[in-house]
């Protein structure tokens, strides 16, 4: 028995979530939604699906469940809706850029005995889950510390930055839920460091482009990120857990697995450059494996618990550059 | 307007092309055959697609190309004749295992104006395109040595190996191709070694299962191919190019780009070890290249005579071999 | 005309400077100075030296430069003494673990017109030399962030850590300096974690086994230190630098440079595990400039007031983990 | 008790090795003879020995042991005259370009009860001994297959060229001892490929640039060894040992390693491209082992055999280039 999907937003997110239920086993993409007609359209003819409304979609009885890839400012309310219209919901991070209002998202999932997850695709990385697998087996003992370097290409248009709350709300995000999920352990206090280096117009915009951030646990374990909106070599996405035992790393992807050599030394080209590209792998297998949780009955790999956890990982990151001090977790979750 | 396929033979290469048929734009799969009952199910349930004899594909209208998927010995006839039905035709490599056959079917095609590719799938991997498109823009000079390494992790079925023409029309075809290709100019001697070492039975088979070639061209370019039928790492697939300015070379593939530290050093994991896993971007770029030259009327990127030139090169290393002596092209193409 | 030396302290480190001064063409060791008469002997033995005391070093005609290689508590006392007797003097970090002590010391050699050269060793790695290079030269733009990873294959004996000042001043202070040397820029504000993973015994030392730093210059370029006391891999020791540009990293060097393949995938040794095989060049580079700077009557490439700054960096490191706040430089320097 | 030393020749590796006998401990250089008087000069100044004539080092009876390193014509000469004087032998390959001249001087050598080392130097690289010791202790099960490439810069001078027995008594010799010593199995069978690609004055002179050689053992393990006199990226210098289990290889030497990543992607230096550079340590390590030799009155780890094997291997892969054909080691050593 296959589950029907309807995807809400067919922008660049929403085409790739279309084509990964379009691909999977089990699931059917029987519905698209988007306020722009011809996005929606692109969708319904290259998968094959109806465009219709969100309204026919929360009361369609042939929807199971919903991918939810409209801008931030909308997420919170469709999870509500959605729930409380028996869907199953995949919501892209992050649910809220208010803590509060995530919070009362969640408690509405929860009152209604809903799914929720929320889109964390980095943890679905084939080489994280290799890292992850490996860690899991006792392979280097017990976890210490996390090193997560992730810079970007280019930083996005400054609208964009101007709507995004920040770059460790819209980026290190990201690094925040990684830093989460290899360690094991709640952080309990957060330290970091933000400068604009990169472009004068992102410091005007109220935001930074290079920052860096120590996590550290109640049993002292420690995580380090760091994050630039620039790297003129690729999109660098690079991890390593030490423990106790050893070292595990991930490796970054390159354009092509070749190698030059003359008289100037050696040469590989650079890395790919978009996060679309560069986590492809990762982004089929996140929606493959809400499926199979909606398929199974089981709890999502990822949950609205871990957006709330990473925000306010976030909210402690901006309050800790504002008041140059370590901030305790629980300063910001009350 | 879509270019209508079917495929001929469903085993483990025919549903690899037809999910690449099934994948790429501009290509509708409209029928596949096969003696086998449950295997041809498969694909057409997968595909949805039609169940057809091999009759009533040569006879259709609504088909304008095959992919010959089945055992080598029916490539030839089929090959003469779908082409005589005027279907452009997709082979797997090889044509024939007989020289002389090779050259008769490739007569047809040419009679009939037919259109038909030899599946050397290595040259639409990504990496190898990128090493050709390094090498065609100039950035190592004028090609000179040409080295391949190529190892399968394990050997095939003693009764596979017994059937399949011996290693060098088997295994190192792809190998003759592949240097053909790189160096970019006919070759001219050949010389061989073969031994066994991996598997008394394959010797009882009449085979080998290490083997290394030299090839030279007229204008003095060498190759240099190396084979062995067990690579207990994976499968070991490494190519490098040195010329007058410099060296390309690509890698391999592992598992998962991750790397193990701890007191012993550190670790990597194996190679990909199917080649079908290893070249599932070249499978699907190969179809998507005979697609392409099909639409546009184009000559295909690899012909009969690249097959018909790649069994020679075979020929001539099995008889170095035997007689022990540098071996002239000229002297197997009469 | 070769310049004439003495070696104080004949332990591990004096006996690694006396085979350099030994080596160095321009230099001539003439004595060697250890309350221990037998560590005095091998050295005196080995490279053909007198044996004299301290008192006669420093009265000595036929003595120009003294390297101080004697404990920690008597740096500072032995640079006045030899700079007011008229030798240039280098010195193994620290100069003190007292930040007075040290700024005292510094003004008797800057009153007497002194030479006195601080020994880091990792400037003059070559790896880390040619990576400096490459930021002078422009290649990777301006510098924005440095990345340094330093992890000792196992801790020290705890009497060590006792009398070490802690592992910021005794560990971490080749960071600071190395940070220093790259950022091109003085830190004005540390942030730092630290915390006990490896061993309770260092805890009930008083000190840590785990530490991160972040440190961050007026203009907003940022430093990334991780120090732990345990890598089961060997004496990690990683630099990477950011840029405008682009980036440059330095590599760890392994114990031999093989790989090894087999059914569980790819191996290589172990990083070398002890600090004077992996800076065996950098000790012997470093004496060479010293030497070099003295007979040019040059300014030596690291200085006394480098040992300052490192020093006050890793008091303002112990400062911020006990206040759980951004310190700022001169908060400590006064 | 320490063995005196006499350097015959002191020109370019005579210098090398006159500094290795003034390091190793348990060696005495006591003179030093060239015809040249000021390179004999240079030898004597640096190290603190005697100018002797080759007659007086022959009578001196302060003399154990020489190191031939005079032009290649007169080695097969020293090497008797000093053995029958009594002297340990340690002589630069190659004993002679003429086989029975060369068998003639082990037949003195083996008559007089002497001792004779032939320098084949890379047996002495750290990296190869490491691959040699995983060989040994099995890490990569029987061996199969040896891959050697070897490729130089540039290309020596003409007259040199001419005056070289041609590249494979030159330069692949250095290989075929490589290749007999990882095989552990001598070789029956020789094919070799040559061309000139890089310079016409090359083949002008009779010579080759660019060869290719396989080797075959009686129980059919391999070996190929590819060769060029250019390599615009550095001195390439690459081993890989494919056996039962696995594999071993042993990468080139970069002249600094360090990585560089910008727009265009990432870079690493050239190869070092000297070989006293690349091969410092072999040449250090490859006199202590002779010195240890005759000390402990062992057998040499390379021996005048050694020398002879090699240079069969040379004539048999001319004469393979010659005729065309695949040459038995016993059509050359009769």
């Amino acid at each position: 028995m296959s589950i029907k999907f309807a995807v809400l937003g067919a922008g660049r997110i929403g085409q790739v979530h279309a084509r990964a239920v379009a691909a999977v086993e089990g699931a059917t993409l029987v519905a698209v939604s988007d306020a722009v007609e011809a996005a929606a359209r692109k969708v319904a003819d290259s998968y094959g699906c109806d465009i219709r409304s969100i309204d026919a979609i929360a009361a369609a009885s042939d929807v199971d469940a919903v991918i939810i890839c409209t801008p931030t400012d909308t997420h919170a309310d469709l999870i509500e809706r959605f729930t409380k219209a028996g869907k199953a919901v995949f919501c892209e991070k992050p649910v809220d850029l208010d803590l509060a209002r995530v919070r009362q998202a969640l408690e509405t999932v929860e009152a209604e005995g809903g799914t929720l997850m929320v889109g964390f695709n980095r943890r679905f990385d084939p080489d994280f889950m290799a890292m992850k697998a490996a860690i899991d087996g006792g392979r280097v003992g017990t976890v210490e510390m996390v090193t997560i370097t992730s810079r970007d290409p280019g930083a996005p248009p400054i609208d964009y930055i101007k709507s995004s709350g920040g770059i460790f709300r819209d980026m290190t995000i990201h690094d925040f839920d990684m830093a989460r999920w290899l360690l094991g352990e709640e952080v309990e206090t957060v330290m970091a460091q933000a400068s604009v280096l990169t472009d004068p117009e992102i410091g005007k915009a109220g935001d930074h482009d290079s920052v860096n951030v120590m996590l550290q646990t109640a049993s002292g374990k420690h995580a380090i990120i760091t994050n630039s909106r620039r790297a003129t070599y690729g999109y660098d996405q690079r991890i390593e857990v030490l423990g106790s035992e050893g070292m595990v790393s991930a490796k970054n992807m390159a354009e092509a697995n070749i190698e030059l050599a003359g008289k100037d030394g050696f040469g590989t080209p650079p890395l790919l450059n978009f996060f679309m590209t560069r986590y492809v792998a990762a982004y089929a297998n996140e929606i493959a494996a809400f499926v199979a949780a909606v398929a199974d009955g089981a709890a999502t790999p990822t949950t609205g618990h871990d957006g709330l956890m990473a925000l306010a990982l976030a909210d402690a990151a901006v309050l800790s550059v504002k008041e140059g001090r370590a901030v305790r977790l629980s300063d910001v979750t009350g």
